[in-house]
C-alpha cells in the first residue's frame, strides 16, 4: 500500500455502495458514470479522458498513481466476472457528436450485450464515424457491453435516436441507407457499390428490424450464405458488411 | 399431459440426474451424450437424427409426439438459461468425418464460448466443409456453445486434433494453409487470392495462434483495420475470411 492510501474495508463504506448501484442502468443514467473491469479498459479510459477513477483489489500492483483500494471480498463481490485481474475503474459518459457520415452503423433493437459489444469494436476497426442505436437497444454502459468493446466504446461516437426519424434525416442528406435482411429481394452484399455517404442497419437476433424502418429504408442488402442456413450472429453480420465497406481510412496501414 | 405420460417430480429420480450431470464436460464424454435447450434446437437435433429424448416443461405444448414432463422447478433448475422456452433435449454426438477440403477452418485454443459457436455458424452459413479444433479449444458440446451454433453444430462435421500435425498432412494433400495473424508481414485478406482448397487458422482470444503452429503454415491474412485499432473479435475475424472465401455453392441462392 502507498503512504497515505486508504483501503475501503467495509460493505457499509457510502463509496462503495455508490459502485455498487452503478450496476444498474437508471443510477448509471442518473449518475452519467459507469464501471469497466480489466487493466486494458482502465488505460483506454485513461487514454480517452473519461477516467474518474481506479478501484483495485487489495495485493494488486498497478501501473496508476492513485487508486483506491478495496479488500478481497468487497471487490470480488463488485467486479462481474474473473477478467477483472483485480483492477476497475469508474467512468464517466460521455456522449460524442457524429462529426461525419460517410459510414454509420444502426443499430434497431440489438438485445445481446455481447452482440452490440462486438459491432462497436468491429465499427471502429473499420472506420466508421459512429453508431446510432435505437431507443430498445441494449444499454451500452452493461459491463457485457463494455468488456466485449475492449475499449472501442471510448473512442467512436455512440448516440441513441428515434431511428425512423433519423434515418430520414441521412437520406435529406444524401446518405445511402441499406437495411440489412433476409429476403431475396434484398441485393447480395457485394453487388453493392460503394458511394461516398453510406449507412447500414442491423436488427434484432430474432426479429430482424423493424417492418416500418425498414420500409424507411432506400436500398436492402443480404450476406451471401448457403441456402440452407437461416441466418448469421448479428454481430458478424454488421461486422462482415462495414469490413465490406470499411473506410478508406483503413488501408493507410496496408499497401 | 396426454394419455399414459408420466411426469418426473423428485430431484432424486435417477433419470433427473443422470440428465444433470451432462452438464458437466466429463459425463458428456463418458455418455457421448449432451443436452440442448429451446424448442429451435431440439427441432434441428431431430432432423438431423441425433435426437435421444425431448425434455418439456410441465404446461408446455410442443409440436413433439412423445415428450418427458419435467415439473417447473426441477425443469428450471436443469435448464442453463431463461431462454429455453420450455423445452429441452438429449442428443447423440457424433462425430462426422470430414469429405471435402475445399474449405477448412482450424480453431487454436479460443476459449470463449459464444465465439466458437459463432465460428461453427458462419462456417455452415458460408459453406465450409468441416471445422477442425484444437485439443485445447472450448469443448463443442458446452451449452453455451451449442446455443451460439443455433443448430450448425448438427449439421457440420467438427472434430479434434492436434493442429500442427494435421496442417502437416492439409500441405501434402495440396492445401493452402492461411494463419489469421496481426502483423506486418501478413497478406492483406484482399491481397489473399482464391484457389481450389484453402483452410484458415484463427487463435486464443488474448494470445492469438500458437507461434509452433503458425510456424507450420506456409502462409498468413490479416484483416485491414484501421490503424489505431488492436484486434477483432476472434468471431467476427474468423466469419469475415469465411466470407471472403465462401464456397461458391453458397452463390447458388442469388444471381
Amino acid at each position: 500500500m502507498k503512504r497515505g492510501q486508504n483501503m475501503i474495508t467495509s460493505k457499509d463504506n457510502s463509496q462503495y455502495k455508490f459502485w455498487g448501484k452503478l450496476q444498474q442502468k437508471k443510477y448509471r443514467q442518473k449518475e452519467q458514470l459507469f464501471l469497466v473491469e480489466g487493466l486494458h479498459l482502465a488505460v483506454e479510459a485513461k487514454k480517452n479522458n473519461v477516467l474518474v477513477e481506479v478501484l483495485v483489489r487489495e495485493g494488486t500492483i498497478t501501473e496508476f498513481e492513485e487508486t483506491t483500494l478495496l479488500k478481497q471480498d468487497l471487490f470480488d463481490k463488485l467486479a462481474g466476472t474473473v477478467n477483472s485481474a483485480g483492477v476497475m475503474a469508474v467512468c464517466r459518459m460521455h456522449e460524442a457528436e457524429i462529426m461525419a457520415m460517410d459510414r454509420l452503423l444502426l443499430v434497431d433493437g440489438v438485445q445481446d450485450p455481447g452482440n452490440l459489444g462486438t459491432l462497436i469494436r468491429s465499427a471502429l476497426a473499420f472506420g466508421f464515424d459512429g453508431i446510432v442505436l435505437s431507443e430498445n437497444t441494449v444499454d451500452v454502459y452493461n459491463e457485457k457491453v463494455v468488456r466485449a468493446t475492449q475499449g472501442a466504446l471510448f473512442a467512436l461516437p455512440i448516440i441513441r435516436r428515434d431511428l425512423v426519424a433519423y434515418v430520414k434525416e441521412l437520406q435529406k442528406a444524401n446518405v445511402q441507407v441499406y437495411a440489412a435482411i433476409l429476403n431475396t429481394a434484398a441485393k447480395p452484399l457485394n453487388a453493392v457499390s460503394t458511394v461516398d455517404q453510406m449507412a447500414f442497419i442491423v436488427g434484432n437476433e430474432g426479429a430482424g428490424i423493424r417492418a416500418d424502418l425498414v420500409a424507411t429504408c432506400n436500398n436492402s442488402v443480404e450476406i451471401e450464405m448457403n441456402a440452407t442456413t437461416e441466418s448469421l450472429n448479428v454481430g458478424v453480420a454488421g461486422s462482415i458488411i462495414m469490413y465490406q465497406f470499411r473506410h478508406t481510412k483503413c488501408m493507410k496501414n496496408k499497401k
